[in-house]
């Protein structure tokens, strides 16, 4: 259990900690946590990323000292697959002592694996782990486990939340999480340029299938026109869904050659369907899928799409 | 303290619980968890709020027995002046026994006051006063008690959040609070209307001091256009406030004669001390102030109020 896995880690030493591709809070937050639970515990630890790290998660890493070796023990954290730990999941291929995640679609590949799917943040995992560590939870351990837990429930809004997240979220506070301000910078902060592209975005909406489906587009016309980048759109892309009424909810943003379609659908529609009668695929709540042409091709087939499995649903 | 509280309400019967106009999660939530709680220990209870209650508060009054009669004591919730409390207010002005609140701005106005400014909603008080009455915490009560806690929170966001606000979430969840519904009725539920209306309002947006303030304006003719109502506005009001570098955010919002002011404001700059140049009040990151006029006016008179704001603090 998780007193094994701390016993494991107690043992270990030049330990490397990965996080996965297009990191987010809640990996970021369970490596950064985990590696300073390491330190305070004597050990050398080392941290890789397949990608880069978005500039507002660095206050993860201050202070962190990390070093550079050849690891003797590897471990991936929030990593629901080996492919989505990106290059250092090739690297070390076969080689990951210890997987801990909380993803129940979970696909194994370390020779341990540390699996809850009942913690809404993988950090639920970590601050069990450090507890069963002896860790005492400093400032800059508190802020990793309260960016994760926070970044991986929408801020304690979904329904994966717990009891156990909000006693973690209490526990964080009182060691001295800057809760206010880390929600403030993960949900509260968008510039102007982002609430232009809201704006226009939001103008673009039509409804589809007596108002069942909302469709949004991004062109590469609104992005160059107010300079946002691919990542500044996930919070219009939440959008089309929490329409009342709407089961699917769709952006379609302009790609080279075409259109990349973001579904996301309420109760009983099933994105990873519609996605996949468009070539494309992901989870019930939320699928993806590449149109080529342009955006009034994109749109018919789409929509098309969406009547198809409508009818043979009867939605 | 708050023995001495429950004491008086373990001894009272023909309750009148009051809500303050314009009714909110915080104060409909404390009113039918105290309610809820009173009618576990015997007594007889009624209610009144100044304003229509949103339809999707509905649920917080599902099998809440209430009557009707010449009550022998008046306990106001959330109420921070008595003017807040519309009509009900002047009926029972002079009369109203107790007033629980946790607005720092708080004017008394009852014959006894509880007032618990460290409570980030009023329901946390409300909490702590079930608890001492010894309610037990039934399903309703938990659906009432999260009500409060999380729309006057944000979903747990903001920095008036303490540790005891995420217990009390803990223990909500657990006495079976569908927290998840709640949430996605209270955050993220929009009709076509309100997207609209956000569209126009997010388009009006003009900014004050360098960037350091956002205004946004919400007209009559706007509203009529739309045809959304004044509860659908509170995500506008939260969003001038969440732009890069904005710390003082205001909605001007148009009412019978003038606008009423919405402020929220980011560190180090005080919502309560702006509204207070307006004759308004409130909390350090959220205030209110009325003003008379047309929209120019209503401009104008703010601007001023933030300049003098920024220059006497160092803005």
């Amino acid at each position: 259990m998780i007193n094994q896995i701390a016993a494991k880690l107690y043992e270990w030493d030049h330990i490397l900690v990965l996080s996965h591709i297009s990191p987010d809070g809640d990996t970021l937050g369970s490596a950064c946590a985990l590696l300073r639970g390491l330190l305070q515990k004597g050990k050398k630890v080392m941290f890789r990323c397949g990608d880069e790290i978005p500039s507002k998660y660095q206050y993860l890493f201050e202070g962190l000292k990390l070093s550079d070796f050849q690891p003797k023990y590897v471990v991936s954290v929030d990593a629901a697959a080996l492919h989505l730990l990106g290059q250092p999941g090739k690297d070390y291929e076969g080689e990951i002592d210890l997987a801990i995640d909380h993803h129940i679609s979970h696909t194994p590949f370390a020779k341990t694996e540390y699996v809850d799917a009942t913690c809404a943040a993988n950090c639920e995992i970590i601050y069990q782990l450090l507890k069963a560590m002896n860790v005492s939870i400093d400032t800059a351990i508190a802020n990793a486990i309260y960016t994760g837990v926070t970044t991986d429930t929408g801020c304690f809004r979904y329904r994966s939340v717990t009891a156990q997240t909000h006693r973690i979220g209490a526990e964080m506070i009182e060691a001295g999480a800057d809760s206010g301000w880390i929600n403030q910078v993960m949900f509260e902060t968008k510039t102007k340029q982002q609430i232009e592209a809201e704006i226009l975005a939001l103008g673009s909406i039509e409804y589809l299938l007596d108002g069942k489906c909302a469709m949004i587009a991004v062109t590469r016309e609104l992005m160059e026109k107010t300079g946002i980048s691919d990542g500044d759109l996930d919070p219009i892309v939440a959008r089309p869904r929490q329409i009342v009424g709407v089961l699917i909810g769709a952006t379609l943003k302009e790609k080279e050659g075409g259109f990349k379609v973001s579904v996301r659908t309420n109760e009983p529609a099933n994105a990873s369907a519609i996605c996949q009668k468009l070539g494309g695929g992901g989870h019930k709540a939320a699928g993806g899928c590449f149109i080529p042409g342009d955006l009034e091709t994109a749109k018919k087939a789409f929509t098309k799409a969406c009547q198809e499995y409508a009818e043979e649903n009867g939605l």
